[in-house]
């Protein structure tokens, strides 16, 4: 199938690489274009726009940083829209706001446009390992197109029903989630350390019972271990999808605690100068330092 | 191999039923005697004294509802001192504070006997299947005793280390985590509530991806849809364990806000006339009733 | 003086009466014409738009409800900007962010007009009786123009500084702080109530102490009889300036705890149907039901 | 009158002064006699046991740390009721658990003596110059010997009630209140320190409005400035209250999510190192760290 991809951050461009090694025909565009010659080896074409990206595709992902960033590629100048033939497909896999999916969900329905939201969890070397768990939601017959597409990126592709800006609030739901257990886990360690117990064989033992899903093991494992560098997932993209989902929380009128929480983690973290070269689960910082356990070496 | 086993309640009653079923001679107490009926006519002896339960054994198990239980069963007048022969070994499976252990520890090491503490993961229904996650921690000699005991009644037996009183600490912090879970399922199951996303879709979803672990699966199906009753594990008890975790970071120098967060809606739901009767797994009516979701028609 | 006053509710009109009352020609305008009557009896004229209340004035009140409202008044068709003279000073008394503030500042000085904030403490009854306390700042030059008009509506006018926005901070600042003496007096009446101390007795003996400072009094009064109606401060009102600080905050970097808290107060009594017909110190009835003490007969 | 007074801490030592000062004749103990030598140049007798500071006394004072200093004093081998004639009066001053507080009353009832509790609010220097609020409860016939006592030492005796342990009650929720204001200021000059607004400044504008009661004084300055040495009031003793506001809240079924958050914030402190050498208004230094205000040369 002729594709479009536009971003090619570390997620965006494993999952090119994927579509190309599929046997697509894939046209890349991403802002920096040096990002764009490893896939141009792989055999993609690079485009210099958006629009020449998704021009004469059937199919046109996007994986790009934030809200800004998929207005932009989409609706710009040299966006998605100017390319795009009419009643061929786009396939948003951000992590975007719920309100951004409505907009942009209404916006290509007007326009003639299919759009289907399908974030995805996984961090890039799950995404390059074809590990992804794709939450897909879309016109049903939108979703013919993009599942079997999206089937050959990831383990698993769950429907989440129609309106597409719901795979972004199960994405950020998750995401959230995924933030509770990283706290939880620098807590856990924290009582662990200051009771003589390694924080390693505390995970071991808990991953080994019951506590036995990927997120315990690799967040644990780096906790455990205040391994934080390099970022798999950068601090301040945590951060913005800790944001997105107390907006979103805030629009439905419903109080998270525990969201608030992380929130706070966050700001002490960025205030201390803790920033986008640590991995978002030096959020667990806060609870080892507030325990005495680590502090001053790393400047919180 | 001769044992002692002391505490039916619907966890102890499972394993002994268990211990007899692997030819052990198993002599049994319980402070109500009619509950040890159902095991006596699977071949146990029942005693009526926990000393007269341990005579003549090699280990004594004990099962009991918290510390002050502990201590009468092992200390009383009639109780595991007065009737274990020297050098046998206690294994004690109840979840008790870090505290009771160190002090039973020492206790059982002047008084010339073993001590293991071996507490578990796992409800009611997992230890009828032999499905236990089990933690043990006491001195090698007794562990090499206990360990092939623990064997038979759960699917994976981690080991601590020397000290007993560690395998309550992980005990204490597994039971912490699963709290944190609960209340971040009943966050999440409010958002998606109010979103219009059937909260046990949301779950499915998650579940299907990277939350695939049996905590996830087995909490989140009775949260979405909101099933607390009849408890496999009483609020009360989770509301003690809560306070025994807090009491164990507290002398440790640890604060932890996400315990402090539970402990909170423990006292709410308490104070809301919620109690024995439900599973702690209720302690997510707090998010739902705080999102609007429900709560006058169950009193909250 | 020649003065403009724009924004008529109950903190607007009772600020614009005293002007009058103290010598001034107040012109004023407020978009439902109903409100300006009681003003044109006083004495007022009432304008048809914010340009004509602006139009010859030397300065120009307002006192709007939000970020929105200003804007509209101020730069709208025929806001402020279309009828005021050069040279002339707008004092905005509303609580508006304090991005807002720094835009209007700045957009004023291009525009060659004078720009004071100058926030108030105080309720309506407080602002009738000239008892407001006044947070001001601004350039030198305009508040010696802003000052003497100020002290004829409060009890006493802080100078916070040059920049106007910082004003704003302030009065945020201050409201956060009440908001927190409001959960303060909601968690210590419910500990009193259960305890079997009235908590009237309570705040009494508090506020005969050290706590004698007037929100202490006013709220703790309100709290203890649980006497939420009718509002004096609207309760989305109070949300509102939650939100703001909280922005502030994020702007700033800075974590703060306490208005997460408030924060999730405000959505739990909105999401239980608590709004604009209950004073924000309603707020404390989280506390008092979480407690167990209040709640069915109020839908909470 | 004959009076006896124990615990001599700078709390005491100031208040028995003043009781020698008015012409009672007064007999001290406290447990390090160096302490005692002061009020002996005033005038006073000084007792070798707290039992014989008692005898022939018709009142006796305590001002003593804590619970089980209580105890001793009261119910050890030389403790008050080893000397104490039948029918006199023993005033409690310390600030004491509720549930100690009610145990001495009963046991005070049984063994025929008086019991009046009247814990105070005020640093040291508003005991020796007379500014204590006293919290005054027990029974009318001891409070009609106790009230005229009380008012020669502070500016206010509030009358709670009979029941001695709710002056215990209403002084823990005082001190939880005081916590809250700390919190609170920390919280505020964080915001205004980032904004670049003078922390000082800030509580000046607030105080000089209507946060103007004497804790926002008092805290305020010494936040704004980040003074925290010498402690009027050790770190270590505010911990304590707050453990007992938490554990008679806990008693009583009300959850206190503010004295949660200041519990977490003092184990903070105390495991990164603060303690009894700084005030307690040191949890302010939580809210400033976490904004990236200070830290690395504090230690924290």
């Amino acid at each position: 199938m002729r594709i479009g991809f536009i971003g090619l951050g570390s997620m965006g461009a494993a999952i090119a690489a994927n579509l190309i090694e599929s046997g697509h025909e894939v046209h890349v565009f991403n802002r920096s274009p040096a990002r764009a010659e490893p896939l141009r080896e792989k055999g993609a074409s690079v485009a210099s726009t958006p629009a020449q990206a998704a021009q004469g595709t059937d199919v046109v992902f996007t994986m790009v940083a934030d809200d800004a960033a998929l207005d932009e590629v989409t609706l710009g100048e040299k966006g998605i829209f100017a390319g795009l033939r009419s009643g061929a497909l786009h396939i948003s896999m951000s992590t975007v706001s719920v309100a951004a999916a409505q907009g942009h969900a209404e916006m290509h329905r007007k326009a003639g446009f299919g759009f289907v939201s399908a974030p995805v969890f996984g961090r890039p070397d799950a995404a390059a390992a074809r590990k992804l768990f794709i939450m897909a939601a879309g016109a049903d017959e939108h979703l013919k197109v993009a599942v079997p597409l999206l089937d050959q990126l990831g383990q698993s592709v769950g429907i989440v029903g129609a309106d597409p800006s719901q795979a972004n609030l199960v994405k950020l739901i998750g995401n959230f989630m995924l933030s509770v257990i990283i706290e939880t886990l620098g807590e856990a360690c924290a009582v662990a350390g200051k009771a003589g117990l390694d924080p390693m064989h505390l995970v071991e033992l808990l991953t080994s019972a019951n506590f036995n899903a990927p997120p315990y093991k690799i967040y644990g494992s780096l906790i455990a271990s205040q391994r934080f560098q390099p970022p798999a997932f950068a601090l301040p993209l945590g951060q913005k999808d800790n944001r997105l989902m107390l907006a979103a929380a805030e629009a439905l009128g419903v109080p998270l605690p525990l969201a608030g929480l992380i929130h706070d983690r966050f700001l002490t973290l960025r205030s201390r100068g803790i920033g986008a070269d640590h991995d978002w689960s030096a959020v667990a910082l806060c609870a080892l330092s507030d325990a005495g356990l680590t502090g001053q070496e790393r400047g919180i």
